[in-house]
């Protein structure tokens, strides 16, 4: 490690839906330690579900503000690999950096944290030699974050792409429907069975300023009201509960179990706020 | 990395029942990295069945003297996130630290390892700026962990603990039920399926020791006796076996097979080692 | 880390099929950071389904060309752990090293690198104190490697063992069973659910140069002739298509779905190329 190198404080963060049984993630390393050796590399998942890029754009959204500065963002879930959709890197004003392809997968968490310059990544210098049809992760987005992180501009990777032609994902917001209900979604359910939802704190504490003095419940399933609690720990062992989560999102959850079980519920099942006196 | 860094030889290893499949572990590398970027990661699973602490505890247990001396062990399986529970750090006589909720999750290692000074994680400057109630994983324990590992004494953390108020967890041992019966129990299934039993290796030597010239063996399930060999291939393929796994605990298991599908057994199930003339 | 260490830009790379529920690939882990605390250690994956050795070894060889020069390889398939079989390390012409059971495991991959040199795992002074016969990924495999990578030399580790002695095994190739048909078999299952058969990019293309102006097209299980596509991508979306994945292998795969699903299909399926008029 060169001293300058040493300097480098932040990692390549690697986030997949390759899954952990096959080596797609293993060679993406090997790409990475050939180029940037001493580069840090931090798995955020390759837990995605295949194909779901709105899972993966979520996730990259709640997590790129907990990395240092400057942290590059590889992120692969492409089902269009090998089509024409480009391969994009974009620098943030925040300082993040994330690298992977324009199918909207970058855009939540990119556009967080403030876009600044959007490239494609068309130079041949900073791909590998031979580009495969089916594996952009170890042929273009390895060498590319590795080569970002040894310090080549931004601009060298490839021609500069505007923002208004890149593909954008909206993972929308609660819906006012009925005087007193706000609907929303289940975008994501996480590991435990959390139902994730897409009414953010802010969102939902505007609506309670507007029902001063009503208690507001939560429904999903046409089943009973739930409460909003603080913590999972504040319902009763096996019981549903509404609480913001580490998202900021309100999510549904049942203390000690499995809310996608409980309800038979999972993304895009919809989710009502209610406020009533 | 400054050089006082580089010669930090020892690392921060998690172990969680997060899972795969969300970014829960890979924001808890984030925070690290960006309080402590030189510090080496080690994932010991993040696998344990969601808020199984047993199954954590026998892991940390059989784990943490394989690390260098000085390892900082942050692990995170925690029903009560959110409740009264403690936040806890733990110094012990053999070097090795741990970091997590005090629920007895850290107790077997730490007890093993010899404890020295517990305290609660309270001090506001060594944990993230805003605490939520669903992960603390993020907000305090990864922080801590870091923090520790540049430097910052256990003492700084929080106030001190005393070991008597700090909850225990017992992973049990054989008991003589009978004559000529060890009676044990299932205490962790391992991903091969393998059953553990909480019969140490030095705890069924005596056994044997008492009852010279008799024959050993194992039985669970009201099936056929079971045999002890030395190693998983000296049974026939497809045969039950019993023997002192990795754990030096005494396991069942199945040769290239699952004893937990053969037996249709798992955590808490019997298992009788008898002597027999 | 002194500065000798800091230049050995190369990394351990682990293979296993421990599964990620238990402790034991981060226990690997604690013995490689315990000898070679500067050693960056890369997960290839330890998703290998237990015991299945080939494919392991397809992983291995498809892989290790990826990643720096003198990378060390350390991998643990190993149903015959306790009995007979010695333990491995190889040296290689290409520069990779690998540590691994005489089993096949590690052959295919070092047959590729061009095997230089063999040693049997032999020496006390490069082992952990006490051998286990369960485990010794931990015990032989990890220290081998973290030894390797500290600069001990190969045959400082155990005697010489010939080329000729140890386990080999064969991934096959089509064979030509009519004349206008290649037949294959399915070696590897992805976690996509891709079918990629024993059939090279290579030996497909010779087959097709005999058969100029023919249409070539692949049959699965006496379903529909599957055509050869670029990408996954030129298949419409749910259709099922044949192409030369990251393996340069050719594969059968669906269009944003699993092939192993639709075709019931798995390892050992027989494949016909035929070319047609």
């Amino acid at each position: 490690m060169t001293s300058a190198e040493a300097r480098k404080r932040f990692p390549i963060v690697l986030l997949t839906d390759f899954g952990y049984s096959d080596h797609y993630v293993g060679v993406m390393k090997g790409v990475i330690a050939s180029i940037a050796p001493a580069a840090p590399v931090i798995d955020l998942t390759h837990g995605i579900p295949p194909q779901q890029i709105t899972a993966g754009a979520i996730l990259l959204r709640e997590s790129w503000r907990f990395f240092p500065p400057r942290t590059i963002f590889a992120a692969v879930v492409d089902p269009g690999v090998g089509t024409g959709r480009l391969p994009l890197a974009i620098e943030t004003r925040a300082g993040a950096r994330f690298v992977g392809p324009d199918n909207g997968l970058l855009w939540p968490a990119a556009d967080q944290a403030g876009i600044r310059r959007i490239v494609e990544l068309r130079s041949p210098r900073y791909r590998l030699a031979e580009i495969s049809t089916t594996f952009h992760g170890r042929d273009i987005f390895a060498p590319a974050a590795a080569w970002l992180w040894r310090g080549v501009a931004l601009r060298s990777l490839g021609r500069a792409v505007k923002e208004v032609a890149v593909a954008r994902l909206d993972l929308g917001a609660g819906v006012q429907e009925h005087a007193r209900d706000l609907k929303g979604t289940v975008i994501y359910v996480d590991g435990f069975g959390n139902l994730v939802t897409n009414m953010g704190r802010g969102e939902v504490e505007n609506f309670a300023a507007r029902f001063r003095g009503c208690r507001l419940s939560v429904r999903i399933r046409r089943r009973a009201p739930i409460e909003i609690c603080k913590a999972y720990g504040d319902a009763p062992a096996g019981a549903p509960l509404a609480t913001f989560g580490s998202f900021d999102l309100l999510e549904v959850a049942i203390r000690d179990g499995s809310a996608a079980e409980y309800f038979a519920a999972g993304t895009g099942a919809p989710v009502i706020l209610r406020a009533e006196r």
